[in-house]
């Protein structure tokens, strides 16, 4: 362990670890705050922490350094005093029967209460498009709440990922306004759901290969919901 | 109708509406974008709007400005071609028989995606605490996608709230992981549900005076919902 308040080198290694191309390179990426560290820490993908004092709950390296530093590193309004590195892992395998698919889903926010419902509902794999947020980024993990690193969270295309499901025997559905299986009536162990943008919904070309829409039933007066609290309800009633 | 390209004390009237100040004075706030404009007209809130070209679909006055201008007054990051002066009103009447409680909660998006919620599925009433954000907090408005001009959206003291809630006969619940009853095997048609904000949960005093405490079940690898997606689920179910 090593204390350095003023180690200038190290400052913008971590700095460089909030950069996508240092955050691939290194295979590694920085989450700030007591609750992230520590769910990392459970998770055991925690490398080492960074602090304004020294900590060593964690058996892991543990690096000391000024508030002023932790400021330069830290992406928030009001700089936490421990952040940790996190391994960063990336995964390809589609698993279990219970899935969610996220169609160019760019709001951090929503993808991350989306990895939080997931978990909580029992739902095994979730699965972004490649043109969705990247899965380091701080905003959605923090809306993870450190949710993400108990979850199978893969980017992949969502055509060959719903080829991949089918073959395994899981049907696929998508959450629409026009969908014609009314949830209040419908409950499915197995199943893929795929969730689309809130701009611009589910992209056509993977409605097509979906065997049917669901909707969540609710007064006419309001057009859609928020995509994560659609997902959320019927993932709940599925789970 | 007035063309002012470049109309300075205007463009400062119109700035100064984004201040809390001036809207409680003027009782007027700004919307942004085509989406929000639309819904405030169909609502009749709609006093008049500011675009780069003249716009006549409202039959109320339009202030046609420069792009810059319109740049100044706006708070996105991509400026729309399009604003709505709106009329701001202050509800207190606690109407109908479902009502929603928010006990500080101060995320924007929550808030906004909740009240998107509460018109989904039926709610008539949704109160915030006095600590909770403002009525005519921009990201707020967003979030509601225009829903809040369909809603009667009160702030006012929650004890005071649940007192008055109490007196017409209505249950109040909050939403808490401890809670004594299990979402699953309940369904309830006159409710008030508090939801609290994600950090703290519901104080201590505004809990005591509720009836009971509903849990929605999930996976125990999951500590916690978001609370719009929380409140969403019990909504959802008791609609």
């Amino acid at each position: 362990m090593m204390k350095s308040s003023v180690n200038n080198s190290l400052v913008k290694y971590y700095k460089k670890l909030r950069d996508k191309k240092y955050i691939l390179e290194e295979k590694k990426f920085i989450v700030e705050g007591s609750h992230l560290v520590e769910e990392a820490y459970k998770s055991g993908v925690l490398l080492s922490v960074i602090s304004t004092t020294l900590v060593s709950d964690y058996g892991v390296p543990c690096e000391v350094l000024s508030e002023v530093a932790l400021k330069s590193i830290s992406l928030l309004k009001s700089t936490p005093n421990i952040m940790g590195v996190v391994k960063y892992e990336e995964k390809s395998e589609i698993i279990g029967n219970k899935i969610v698919l996220l169609d160019n889903v760019q709001d951090p926010g929503n993808v991350g209460t989306i990895i939080r419902c997931a978990l909580a509902f029992n739902v095994t794999t979730v699965i972004l498009s490649p043109d969705s947020v990247n899965l380091y980024n701080d905003k959605m993990i923090r809306s993870t709440e450190g949710t993400i690193f108990n979850m199978n969270v893969i980017k992949m295309d969502l055509k060959e990922a719903i080829k991949k499901i089918k073959e395994k025997g899981i049907k696929v559905y998508y959450a629409d306004m026009e969908g014609s299986i009314n949830l209040d009536n419908t409950k499915i162990d197995d199943y893929a759901l795929v969730l689309g943008s809130e701009g611009q919904g589910i992209s056509k070309s993977v409605a097509s290969l979906c065997d049917n829409g669901i909707k969540v039933p609710m007064n006419s007066l309001c057009e859609s919901l928020n995509v994560s609290v659609c997902g959320g309800i019927i993932m709940y009633k599925f789970r």
